[in-house]
């Protein structure tokens, strides 16, 4: 069995890596691991996990931890200043956090706040969508992607890859529920405020604009900027982006759609709904699942692109299980059997 | 005192015209009309109005009703049968449904199934945008624009008589709440199936399209057409659009922004923030209030307009009523001198 | 006019005090108070009210404040240290928190943590449940009910002041909104820990327990103690109670319901629904009203009363309007003369 | 493997029983019936499903069906008119729909409406709430319990069996997600309707009732009644009950609470959480769990107990799952071993 530790026990993102390792034949967890709470039995925090864990919330201590593999899944700028220690030690990382997702350290210090890990680190780092990820046996840290990134992404790959469209006019509108933002405390979670509620925010400036920006040219091989937009909505969990594009050439719908259907035949996680049907959050919810539907306005040549996840799944820790299996060879779908829980 | 009728007594725009003229001292509701419920007491089906609306639901009788002024909030193709004849014994008509909102016949065949009224009638109609109303005391017909077209044009209406956008780039991700819907059954208002959802409808085919790119087109004086993308959001009230637009020159942020503070420095239903500050639906819940935010990317010359509004008041019967007083004469805001319902 | 002040302004209390004090005829706000946002514009933290209230936040200053009447809307233990200053400037005070409901210093001690005023400050509180007030134009102080005793004491008043109830009966299971814990931060008010979540909460311990039983020993004129549950739902307004009495004789449920209906016959606010009807929370929300149903089952000699209001109306902003306007004279429904907004 | 059919296929309780036999190893799902959908494909009403349930919808035909279990997941009065015919082919039934819970056929027929099933086949139906169970590999017919009594019934055997309370002192407040109301369409479950209220229904007339009554008579071998409220909550799942009782003798809330932990030591779906904490909804949502808090207020010798289940899985498809387990001596928790999705 392969030993883990989680790190940021408290939080959302941890809680869910429980939740789905319970259903992993080939993991155990022996550390939750929260700084805030160490010492204290989790089913105080979490008593719908009573029974099911017992080991209590502790201290990370990089000298003393004995284990295969450690989950980050805490704030920012929080992971980077344990991993570089943990890997001398050969205990492999899988970081939920945005800590190693950003290749250019100044493009991280401006949206991030901070210098990140030093670059022989971040070289090592492995950003892995896991649809189209890199990862080996040998890899040890792997940077799990963003929510948002991870629906746009698996959106845009496609249409990039092919050079479909003008790579100058990509729109996302993407809309979040709000356990995105985490189990800390602030006015932007408080029920009063959020419930019967829908908002903008941070045009321009969220923090997942660059990482998107990184990967997108790296698959075009071209410098990409994009329009991204998030919204909070009133709900818990699930991310939908809306995607626009001008196509280069005028295309079918049916013929997109077949490209998205080719692209992702063997990809048990990404499932592309027929053409002129659209997904919806909650037909992947609880799931490691990314829905994708595809309309074309073919008069004037645009496309809209609209993808659905669990943004605490597949936008988290679902994607991190998933890469964990391909990082120990194990089935891509062990612990992620899961259908969405619906209604 | 002005004696009104409401048409569609059951419907959500009915109850919403009865709590807002509840507070207008010109109007008296004279006659609630629905058909299905005609002879039962409102509070049957309305507890909330127990004490307050004293005449039963009836049948509107075209020869023998006698009041000043109907409106109507029905599905599709209902006022279309009956407004003639009112006009026709000097009854004037606010229609809340989109009959008489479509200029083209055939546009509106498409989009709404049948034929629409006759040409005469339909040229009678006064499409108001009460902000940019052109009623007089002589109208007799006032098409009341729909709940995403009143957020859509109140947004856009100062770009396009300004020339400062490309009209093709026009894209408009629209968010409702449910009621939007209306109060009728189907699987996609029950609540199991709405709660904890998000879903993009209609792409390329809601109705609310032909209306929009109608008003763009007379005020840019040139034929545009645009990208609307409606979806459906878990809470009960509200409309959110962000709409996306390339600039045709470089112009700051705060330049576009003052653009839209002079625009609308008279008209007190319409809130331009501060630069850089997005509203929320819940800061106009209630109200008759368009709030209105402004984001622009400099670097690559694309503008982003969120407004926000109660799909129920200022898009729909808030928006009638402020209609009603212009065709009158009363103040603007009366009966709409109401703060939002916070939290 | 009358000049008042609202203390607590950037909490729900006041903002609710402000929409409906907008509404009234008589009434100014001079003064908003808030000591954390002290000097801030209103609309920083309220962009709702933008355009409609121009006072900035400010601190009270009991020797320089110049105004007709206060509104307390703060957490406990806080007006009692302003209000004795005010009364002697002779400065009257509705107070909405619960530091003068409780007449026992030892009961309030025991539910609120601290000593309360001096018995002499205390003596001159009112409390007044409004459709049972003592409150005359020489009250200077006003102790308005809490949201749950609100709706708790209108239900049982009438089988009380009738002694159709076995007093050791009395089962109070109530639930609230979210809203009712007011705007601070608290896990309990986060979005993820309340959306589809239902709970009990402080059996036996809820300050609103003394309140209840204080009032109803005065009004059955002997020592009546209940069993409280509150319970939270996920939803921003309203409070609905539903109290378990055993009836002392076999009583009709028609003859119970003639009762209430007879007791509230000239109490606008309180709306008695038909025999067999009973009221939901939306069909009072954002208004003053209490309405209530009742249901005898006749074979176990047991009734059922089930009431609701809007927490922050009728359990509190509202209700402290209604009480000014006894105060003062005006007309009982001045400023609160507005429909539930319904959906 | 075992070979089953589920009955009421576009309905939730179907689909539930898709979900958690996906993860069970013993049991295909080789049918799923629905007549309103027969010959569509599943993922056309449940896109969710897509990619992992094959077999359409069906009719189901007593005389060719073949398979060794079928689950009816139906509205009232359908289950009744197949089930005798399946019986004689010998294929082995689980009810989860109320048809053979009452054993008295006037009851029945008084709370359902028509006449029951006949008294021979009413014989055969083993009334099962799992950790109570007398099923056994013999059993033919399991008449699954309803989702109020589920969470009730756990409640209140440990205090009926111990003769503890007084049983005329019965009061159930129950409150419940909207999704126990089934799919089908009214207006008790539009979204306009049901988000933002909170209401009581059916007092003294629910279907529960008689059943709630006919366990509890068995277990205290004496006629019991009861006061039962269902609510309405604006969530999708879960049920919390809220039970009032007066205790026979004075006992300590530890005692009590010992009892309620020794009661369920060995029952694996129940947890009995520390004396003074009370369970919430979510803590169980999406899975089997029944959690239950212990509060007693020993100076009026009365007892609180709250229970909470998930209405969809241990208030119906998960316990049927677990009879189902019991039936053919798999493992109690197989297929049921699954963490509460939490938030």
């Amino acid at each position: 069995m392969l030993e883990v530790g989680i790190v940021g026990g408290s939080g959302y993102g941890a809680i869910e890596l429980i939740r789905l390792l319970n259903q992993h034949k080939e993991v155990t967890v022996k550390y939750v691991f929260s700084h805030s709470k160490s010492g204290e039995q989790i089913k105080e925090t979490y008593p719908h996990l009573q029974d099911n864990i017992h080991v209590p919330f502790s201290s990370l201590d990089i000298e003393t931890v004995d284990c295969d593999l450690i989950f980050f899944a805490t704030p920012s700028n929080v992971s980077k200043q344990f991993i570089p220690g943990l890997l001398e030690r050969n205990i492999k990382v899988i970081d939920l956090s945005g800590d190693f997702r950003i290749k250019n350290p100044d493009t991280y210090e401006q949206f991030y706040g901070e210098r990140p890990a030093e670059q022989s680190i971040l070289d090592q780092a492995e950003y892995s969508i896991a649809e189209w990820s890199k990862v080996t046996k040998d890899t040890n840290l792997i940077a799990n992607p963003g929510c948002f990134p991870t629906a746009t992404l698996l959106s845009l790959h496609p249409l990039l890859a092919q050079k479909c469209i003008n790579k100058d006019s990509i729109i996302i509108d993407a809309k979040t529920g709000v356990s995105g933002a985490g189990r800390s405390l602030s006015q932007n979670v408080h029920y009063g405020e959020v419930n019967e509620n829908l908002s903008a925010y941070k045009l321009g400036t969220h923090k997942h604009t660059p990482e998107i920006e990184q990967y997108l040219s790296l698959v075009s091989n071209s410098d990409v900027k994009v329009t991204f937009s998030p919204h909070l909505v009133p709900m818990t969990r699930g991310i939908l982006t809306t995607i626009y594009v001008d196509l280069n050439e005028p295309i079918t719908g049916e013929a997109l759609h077949e490209l998205y259907k080719e692209t992702y035949r063997d990809k048990p996680f990404v499932r592309v709904r027929s053409y002129g049907e659209l997904p919806k959050t909650k037909e992947v919810l609880g799931s490691n699942f990314c829905d994708i539907g595809i309309y074309v306005d073919e008069d004037r040549n645009k496309a809209v692109i609209v993808s659905v996840i669990d943004n605490l799944v597949k936008g988290a820790s679902g994607q991190a299980i998933q890469n964990m299996n391909l990082l120990y060879g194990f089935n891509e779908n062990e612990g992620l059997n899961l259908l969405p829980v619906y209604p």
